[in-house]
């Protein structure tokens, strides 16, 4: 019976550990490292099904002619970002560590061992986060080759080097942020902020959509969003893919688990009730694209402190986060800044927040001042290390390539243009324009 | 290495454990806990997901022009009704018990111990899908403002009350229907029926909607669904969804949760197929919106018997509920109550069938007298407490601030006219009506 | 406390297992066998979600006429393949196997143990999973009733036989192709050629959609997805569903799930970056169907041979997986055969591919004939077992009841005239036809 399974015992990758008799705690040993891998290996699945969620937020949140163009983007740059991250990503963010910069080995790893590789599958689904997130700041109006290029350096470099400062190394040393007790569990700094500065660059070097903004006056035009129940959809799946993200970061199975996913409810729980209350004390109307970002602000608000915090102080980073990414919002749009899917108030700035949340809410030593002052070292570390380099990196692209499509092709829409594909062939549409409320 | 880590272990929550060297049933006694909690955690993660899917069928048998309106009542009523079950819903239902009535304490409980927690993420996803079910019943011409009060209340009250009766206490004492030996293993009375009989106040206060049914005659007018496909995918997302549902109310990792999946998947299946059968025999064609809610029907069905039937019986509990379902909702439209999802012959019938069902096929002892006695008090007391208090609930928001759109407003769509988007802007649609079939 | 849990402690499932007082190792071997069945259970969830992804992919590829109906065989074929598979197809797949030709017991079977009923569940995902393959291949022109019969066999017969073949049996005995030392570790052949091959049989017997190919000519149209939003949702569903599917048949949690879930998402990775590469040297625009096909060509790619390569060949595996589609593809169009979502090439051809790649790239004895020539038997035995009978099959069915649609059907679209709900009825149709690029 299970003659196929037989068959993978022989393999050079279950080699037996033991030369004799393994004891009873070899066995216990060895039960919790399959628990842990199990954890992990689910975590990182979680994780990948947030692709899911982000095509589905930035596509709906972007005109019906660039739905295709969107979630290609978002497609393809997991793709991309999975093997480049494989090649070269894993090895400066988590390769033996010596200066406390960056990773020197393990590139194109070629381990077989369970754990090793369960962290590795973990951390490509964190990577191909980090990149994704910028998609949406910059849709509707860049180039598809153009964005690839991008992503793939941000994978390859952007987002290793600052990782290798906080969660390097898996193997020899450690990063200078991390020696210092810089606090960032599961990424607010480290994926959001990073992808949230990525986002700002780029649409900086990009410039706004056709339309968006009045020339020489400070009237603004909703674009508005072509499908709201894919946006809705896409929140609840980003959601749902947070409690991997979250709780994965454990990268072993414990008690703690139990805290971060019940911070990690309330947080986004109240970071979508922050903008039901800024609706009703503003009397604005309540967008539901403010709802699914308000929540999506307070995940991300949660996402350094969710192991370090009481479910309290979860529920209150929440809540300044709904606040944080409102005005952020309208601060932007003031700047005549056109990010289409509210990429940079999401994750730059609640990155920010979450980062510091976690040092002010430290569960063990709360608004320590020495703590705090670590916290803003590694948030002031990420925006100057990412945000001039891709902004550089940008321009540079931009002068060599084209980072922006035509004017023709943004008239046109990016579907047809650059896949020849258009996302609902056999439905009429008609573009709208609304003022900003 | 991993310095990020070890700021965690001086965390207190990882405070240890042991005063001397733990023993080997220290660690295997530690190991079954993290297996639990990451159980009970993945779980509570797969039933979150089912709001995606109320949303979806709940929107996608909506008009267009509601659909954003319909989704963004399940989006905030998981967060709002996280937040109340933190505050008061999760002592009332789970909190020390020491009448049987409801629980006393543990109101913002402040505990960081993992499974406690886990096991109040767990339920804080139940008590949010008891609330959701009635928001399909109801959609298309319920205020918004109105709708989220009684979520509120719902998960504040109503369902934790019922809950402490057959599930509580957590910490000291028990309810009055678990002393009993009432069977409800995953909640086909506490949560399905819970949510049906919301559903049916609810919907008798509100009126059935514009042009349902034609004054002073028999004839009724078929609303079609929007969008089927989110009809399918959100039965989709559900089914999925309920084998973390069910299976994780084993609420820990034992040999039991193989029945229950195996249970949950025939039932589903049985509940479809059922509903294919009645078409052949009935000769009336075979509706995607009825299939889909065939299977729900199936699902609803096994929830309390999930863990004390044989697969053979959870064939037959599925069959039934399809019956169930098919005539119940005939009866609804005959009597003239507008259900646009079906939630109250889905939920309310099937989750009473479900219970019965649980008694009847109890594989230690079928068709025991007694226990089908048990089981029918229980199902009594589940439809005594929620619909008279949520009919009169009703009433008493309708008289203070209205619970029904105005006309204006429900022929406008409650997209434009509560949140001033719309689902598909770029899309034109026209309105269709259908006689019954 | 709990007293609904301590209800089932009395259960006969529940049944003490020690005699005396258990052992250390007793306590182990239990913890071992939960977290088994806490995993494969996990796994088996993950693969029934791959139902939502080909449902929407399938019907997003094909017209809006159509969607209903596609999404409805989906639906449907997991319903009943369910309940064919527990009464008859577990019985002959995984059934005690004396001849090595087909297992003989165990058909609707009553246990009630833990880890087998978690091994059905996990089996029955399996079974759904190839009969769906079909579905996509056969869109917009089958008959309903005729496609749940083709299904019922598939379930019931085609699809245990050969798994009897290469994974039976969990009981006594073991298929010949096991005995032979075949390698399918997650079926590229069991599931996937095996669904490819009644695919092609089935789009043989029923012919191209009307105006797809033109008579006498070489010419071909190109009928547009009607959603291609749902075609790259549905692929990172699947592509989410796979990692259960790979990972979940080791059957066990142990440490090789690091490198099949590592080594599936590179492959999946790489199958996209191919067609982009292709798209890139052949100078084609880069469809989004295509990159979507071709992540999934990676993934049926990898699922043989995913326990026993290194990651660097899993690349490579996946990357020639996109080529053979992306020819394979072309050459069915070259002969006039309609597969709607490339469920041949995909699934059939690349599930070639992927049993002969377990055989070359085999970590532990790479490139060694003699294994290559028992996968080349296997994949013979595949072909030679399901594509005659399932020719003759559907030739049968077609004479006896018509396995096509008419004319009037087909040119009105299969929801109206099966199932008297339309997709979208708000909305507006207006069919394109393209010739092929």
């Amino acid at each position: 019976m299970f003659l196929w399974r037989i068959s993978l015992l022989l393999l050079l990758f279950s080699s037996s550990i033991y030369a004799q008799e393994p004891t009873v705690n070899d066995l216990i040993g060895e039960l919790q490292s399959s628990l842990d891998l199990v954890w992990i290996v689910i975590a990182g699945v979680l994780v990948f099904l947030m692709q899911a969620g982000f095509g589905l937020l930035e596509s709906g949140m972007s005109r019906s002619k660039n739905a295709v163009n969107v979630i290609m983007k978002n497609y393809l740059d997991v793709c991309v970002g999975s093997l480049v991250f494989f090649l070269i990503g894993f090895g400066l963010m988590f390769g033996t560590n010596s200066t406390g910069w960056f990773g020197e080995d393990n590139f194109a790893f070629s381990s077989t061992e369970g754990s090793e590789l369960g962290f590795a599958f973990f951390q490509t689904m964190f990577a191909a986060t980090a990149v994704t997130i910028m998609s949406g700041a910059m849709a509707e109006r860049t180039k598809f080759g153009a964005y690839l290029i991008s992503a793939v350096f941000i994978c390859a470099v952007i987002y290793p080097i600052y990782g290798s400062w906080v969660w390097g190394s898996f193997y020899e040393g450690s990063g200078w942020l991390a020696s210092l007790g810089f606090i960032d569990f599961a990424g607010s700094s480290v994926v959001h902020s990073v992808g949230g500065w990525c986002a700002l660059a780029g649409i900086l070097v990009i410039g706004p959509r056709l339309g968006r903004f009045k020339d020489n006056s400070n009237i603004s035009f909703t674009i508005p969003a072509h499908n709201m129940m894919y946006v809705a959809l896409g929140g609840l799946i980003l959601w749902f893919g947070w409690f991997g993200f979250n709780a994965g970061s454990t990268l072993a199975a414990g008690s703690d688990i139990g805290l971060i996913v019940y911070n990690t409810q309330l947080a986004a729980a109240a970071g979508a009730a922050g903008i039901l209350l800024i609706s009703i004390f503003t009397g604005t109307k309540l967008l539901a694209s403010r709802t699914v970002n308000g929540s999506l602000a307070g995940l991300v608000g949660i996402t350094a402190g969710c192991a370090s915090m009481t479910p309290i102080f979860a529920i209150l980073t929440g809540l300044i986060a709904s606040v944080i990414y409102f005005w952020g919002d309208k601060l932007l749009i003031k700047l005549k800044i056109d990010d289409v899917v509210g990429a940079v108030s999401v994750h730059g700035f609640c990155g920010v927040w979450g980062t510091l949340a976690a040092g002010i809410f430290y569960a063990d030593d709360m608004f320590n001042i020495d703590i705090i002052g670590i916290q803003l070292v590694g948030i002031a570390a990420a925006f100057v290390w990412v945000f001039p380099t891709m902004y550089l990196f940008f321009k540079i692209i931009d002068g060599l390539m084209g980072l922006r499509a035509t004017t023709e092709q943004e008239l046109q829409g990016l579907d047809y243009s650059e896949h020849h594909e258009q996302g609902y062939p056999e439905f009429q549409q008609n573009p709208l324009f609304h003022k900003d409320s």
